[in-house]
């Protein structure tokens, strides 16, 4: 495991750091306050595709189109992203101007219009304007060139109330060959388990079959995205997308090998750093909490207690007030669904001012509140809840709840 | 229906209201400020007793053991509450303080230990001060009284963070007796569906047997407390008890007969409006939010689809902003977990301004953004969510989610 870590390297370049994508971000008009609203990323080769999306039954447009095209064997060129409209209860009208928007990006770069993905971010139940739309492709396709600069803007265009562009890259090697992966996420609000109003886009210059590069990212996004939560709403236009065009001349991987090890951690790192990226940016986040529970009986029990804590509003807004009211954290592990003995229940909060046992056994221990409150002050903090019914453990990742968060969410559509 | 309605009436007097109970409210110094922090209901004679439970894992001394009580064949005859400690994850000290409270209760009242329940709501996790405890069961037995005063003191006592008391009473008919029904909660923070810390007491002088008590009250919680959401945590001190002393003696209720309907429907209608009663004076709410589902396959649907949409942070904030950001609805509809074709989606928002449509066969509507925003105004607004799928509705309750919400629970220990 050390072995390879160290072969990874974190690089810049976000999602142009693989050979052959380039990238762009440009204010098309969908947003009012001049900001960029439309990001483009392309492959100059054709790239073999991976798509996880939405749990919703309501689905936007975009996401219903990309996943007929993901899970057909054919490559893909091409994504075009919108932020200020996420065209979900649009209707007829919402589906023929994503397709508009695709033919006429396609035909702008020269390729099938199936092999333009699409991807919207904003309010739901408002029809998309597809003459901006199509003014931003040209604008778009001009404009699309490798390296940082154009892998950042495209990042910016695709943010809603993220208050920073997300974007991170890295490099391992592969049977000699250097291969490059790099991302874009956004998030802020309506982030929870099981994929939030959540973007994501990855490139990669790998050479790969197709359904180990939909495992990669499926089994990547378990522990990451899919382990975070914001606000415990699930959204209509979540997406995850991969495109892989074998720009690095790896020896193809076609099983479950090594080099596919190889290149699986460094997708998941890409989408553990962005997932916490994620919730330290989301609406209204002063902290970042992390949930871990051990001694679970099976790691879905783990699982499912570490989101109920992390998800519960009492336990984000006691981490908002800095009051170590650990009783919370008990009652939201008591009501995760999960069956344990209380009595073999332990928590203990820690963060870089230390650590503190709030319960034992079950049973509260007395505390240091100044010592408490110097750990409740740090920006991440961690809660460890033992059960010590078992040997499964798990962690999720949650921001903590504000007075921003009520304003941002009380006035999002003006 | 109508005939039954009409012979019921709402009265005062709240749980002293059926003959032969009386109750008190005192500061016993529980609560730092000066308020009431422990209350009393006591039957002069022996009661048939009823318990509904949180299903939360971990649970308080003293619903343990009201469980153990409530579910033995045997009479009771008093609850003591405390308001400002919630006795859970406070180890064998907790149980026993617990116990002691009782015995020392019972001794004062002449009964036996065991005819005596207990109730606590606060903070989790702090031993219970059990002089203060029994120096308030004193002051209790000495104030104990009749009247709609000593049932305001009691309803008052329990409160946490709740602005006002919680309480009221009907009268019906059975059997040409006059049976009354009295009731008092308390709610505030933590309420969700599955029992929130919501503490209910319930007085009656009806005579029943103990099986049929049991089923009216659970039965009655079902479409009420089960129905409404504050903030999403179900607690671990929720509880529901009921007392029944047969001291109207009516015919006794052996079967679920016309008495017995008539007798039900009363318990129903008390819970119903408390649990209104409850929702509106809920943690920082400044609106009662109705959301009504139809349409749907099943009831459990029906039932899953408005408490998915109810708990939503994003549609909790939306109505604190006056938004009428409808596709949150539509959102949250959509991962509730119900398959539904989406494309048969309507959704209305009804208040006394008026009604207007924002979605219909799935799709957005142009609609009147000043008519929106004086019906998303007041302080009542009914959400209406229809899916065509079949026949089954559900409704449930919540409050907006505000500035408030956050201040309170940012601080809620200290």
């Amino acid at each position: 495991m050390r072995e390879r870590k160290k072969k990874m390297k974190t690089t810049g370049g976000g999602v142009c750091a693989p050979q052959g994508f380039s990238a762009a971000g440009v204010h098309a008009g969908l947003k009012k306050n001049g900001k960029k609203d439309m990001a483009l990323i392309y492959s100059r080769l054709p790239a073999v595709s991976a798509g996880v999306y939405t749990t919703n039954v309501v689905k936007a447009w975009c996401v219903r189109r990309n996943q007929e095209i993901t899970a057909k064997d054919r490559p893909v060129r091409a994504v075009i992203v919108n932020s200020g409209c996420a065209n979900a209860c649009t209707g007829e009208e919402g589906e023929r101007n994503n397709i508009l928007t695709a033919e006429k990006t396609a035909a702008l770069l020269g390729v099938q219009a199936d092999e333009v993905l699409t991807g919207s971010t904003g309010v739901i139940g408002r029809q998309l304007p597809v003459d901006t739309m199509i003014h931003g492709a040209s604008l778009l396709t001009e404009a699309l060139t490798d390296g940082d600069a154009a892998a950042l803007d495209a990042a910016s265009a695709i943010m809603t109330t993220d208050t920073k562009a997300k974007t991170t890259a890295r490099s391992v090697r592969i049977g000699g060959t250097e291969v490059r992966i790099g991302a874009m996420v956004k998030g802020s609000g309506m982030i929870h388990p099981n994929m939030a109003t959540m973007l994501c886009y990855i490139t990669t210059d790998v050479s790969i079959a197709k359904p180990l590069l939909q495992k990669a990212l499926k089994d990547a996004i378990v522990p990451s995205f899919n382990m975070i939560s914001v606000d415990g709403d699930t959204s209509t236009n979540d997406m995850a997308v991969m495109m892989a065009n074998g720009a690095a001349c790896n020896p193809m991987i076609e099983t479950e090998d090594a080099d596919y090890a190889v290149f699986a951690e460094a997708v998941r790192d890409i989408t553990l750093e962005l997932a916490r990226e994620m919730v330290r940016d989301g609406e209204g986040a002063t902290k970042l909490i992390e949930v871990r529970v051990h001694g679970a009986a099976t790691h879905q029990d783990a699982v499912k207690m570490a989101k109920s804590v992390i998800t519960s509003e009492l336990v984000k807004t006691m981490f908002f007030g800095e009051d170590a009211n650990f009783g919370r954290i008990a009652c939201a592990a008591g009501y995760s669904g999960v069956r344990f003995d209380p009595a073999r229940m332990s928590i203990r909060f820690i963060s870089k001012a230390g650590e503190i046992s709030m319960l034992e056994d079950g049973t509260a221990l007395p505390f240091d509140e100044e010592k408490a409150l110097a750990i409740m002050r740090e920006e991440e903090i961690t809660v460890d809840i033992g059960i010590r019914e078992g040997e499964a453990e798990a962690v999720a990742w949650g921001s903590d709840l504000s007075h921003e968060y009520v304003s941002i969410n009380g006035d999002y559509r003006s």
